[in-house]
């Protein structure tokens, strides 16, 4: 049963209404949350993309500039995936002929980093587009523009970063193409040690490694995992979260492609993290802690770990992001 | 990390709190809860196995009688499952030489019929020890026994029976054989429909149709349900169960050995059930749902469709029973 199916003819645009510009925060996610393959994930307060969106005279949706992407992501408001996401919603609202839009994407986290990278980028525009049109929508009714954008950006429109990168918090995306997406509640507590490393995992070869029959006793392990997880996050149960936070299935055929990632992960164990696994298709990886305390110290450790191999390194240590996207300012 | 490991050696029996007789019930269960296969399970208030045991002066256990198994249980201490578990936890508690006990049990339910019927007897058999013992154990110290049971009873020590039988409710059985054991809270109205065609389906028949490797695709399939489900018993959230609640790995395969089960489902969504499959590996069927009304008319139209098909049913409708087995009496 689909959830999200809508009709925008239906919305009436105020164009008195229209903001003149606003600045838009989204968030980095961690998509599969170590045990959820394809169905869990969640947002953090750091990193994030910005939009900066103007509403200006000559109509059509423009990229103004993009910074932070080393000059990789495509100026053509067709090729570009935020302003065609944004043509999209403008197009089926009616409007996209009546309304001039440009866009400056400020990128602060690396594209292929296993962080959601294009999701926080897409789901910033089109929260910056709502909420320049005065917020029309629904975050349920923004939802499918956002996998539309995953599709353009990575050829597979899955919702397992887009999904908690909107709605913040943890999200369970159950139904496939369905998108029936669920919010978990976040304990108080979680919080995301993440480390990025700098070497290059495309996503396309990520999932390639991945076999496309599993051991039925392997299912029946992982599902049982995700149910703890998902009981333990109810639950507030540290415990039982760090028992259930355990991937028999990706880890074993995608943990070849992150240089140390064993020895990480012994270091994250060692030093109190409940899990330690692959952010999304990585080479990102995360030590969910308990606190802030534990994911600063597990991160340095592995920081220096991989430095003493040769190893650069980005860390962000967050909180579970709660809120999703939020308007930075609408005068900047 | 094994959640049930005790020293029973440590615990003190005081022989002159020992009582003379107890009567214990303990419920039927519906293992794998329609989407959980080997982790999730619930408990019924209807059926259930009785044990009747009383403290005699002979040492060694002893079963007295067997009523309601047709003649096909063994009454041999050592091979009924019942007092075969009794003795292994008389056993490691040091006084099976001490104490003498027969036991009579009472089978409501038929063997092989899909609804933890060796589970229930096993369960009530220890509860009655237990209790007779002036209870000794906690049911987390009595959960190895009655794993212990099922392995002497199907070949298979799994605790997707016993757990609910034993906690009561909803269980998540995680971990494999380090039985950790979650409890899930349970809907109000959360109601089953179960009925139990007149025709054979052993255990090992219906493991051995499973495939032992599956798509990954539908795997994420099931585990969103899995994660769906969870959720939606937390949230009480009947829609969400509903939706969850779906088979898409076990049941293509074991359905074939169910007359009529694909028309069964069909009477049972289109009477209001919020789902519809195979209890444990069948052949009773289950219809979950919202409140007792439609569990009692999806049952009823079930077996007029049987019968007009030739085939003999039972049925039951019960709430999720929350306690587990009980004792009934101390004078019957």
């Amino acid at each position: 049963m689909p959830v999200y199916q809508h009709n925008l003819k239906d919305k009436k645009i105020d164009f008195n209404t229209i903001l003149d510009k606003v600045r838009v925060f989204a968030p980095a996610t961690v998509a599969n949350m170590i045990c959820g393959f394809d169905i869990l994930g969640f947002a953090v307060d750091e990193p994030g993309d910005e939009v900066k969106m103007y509403r200006v005279a000559e109509p059509g949706v423009r990229i103004r500039s993009i910074v932070g992407d080393g000059g990789r992501l495509p100026l053509g408001a067709d090729r570009n995936t935020v302003s065609a996401c944004v043509k999209m919603l403008l197009n089926d609202l009616g409007i996209l002929q009546d309304i001039g839009v440009e866009i400056e994407l400020i990128k602060h986290m690396p594209i292929g980093s296993g962080l959601g990278s294009s999701s926080a980028s897409t789901v910033a525009g089109l929260f910056a587009i709502n909420a320049l049109l005065n917020n029309p929508l629904t975050k349920d009714e923004l939802m499918p523009y956002c996998v539309e954008g995953e599709r353009l950006a990575c050829g597979h429109g899955h919702a397992d970063n887009v999904a908690p990168a909107l709605m913040g918090g943890i999200t369970l995306v159950r139904g496939g193409a369905d998108l029936d997406i669920v919010k978990i509640p976040v304990p108080k507590e979680l919080y995301a040690g993440i480390v990025f490393p700098q070497v290059d995992v495309p996503t396309r070869d990520a999932r390639q490694l991945i076999k496309e029959k599993v051991l039925l006793k392997d299912a029946v392990t992982q599902w049982g995992n995700i149910a703890g997880l998902v009981a333990g996050l109810f639950q507030e149960d540290y415990d039982l979260i760090s028992r259930s936070m355990q991937d028999v299935i990706i880890e074993p055929s995608r943990a070849i492609l992150i240089p140390e990632f064993y020895a990480m992960k012994e270091i994250a164990l060692a030093h109190g993290a409940l899990s330690f696994g692959i952010s999304g298709s990585g080479p990102s990886v995360v030590a969910v802690s308990k606190g802030p305390e534990v994911a600063e110290l597990v991160t340095t450790k592995i920081q220096d770990h991989l430095s003493a191999n040769g190893i650069e390194s980005f860390k962000y240590v967050s909180a579970v992001n709660v809120e999703g996207p939020k308007v930075l300012s609408f005068n900047d």
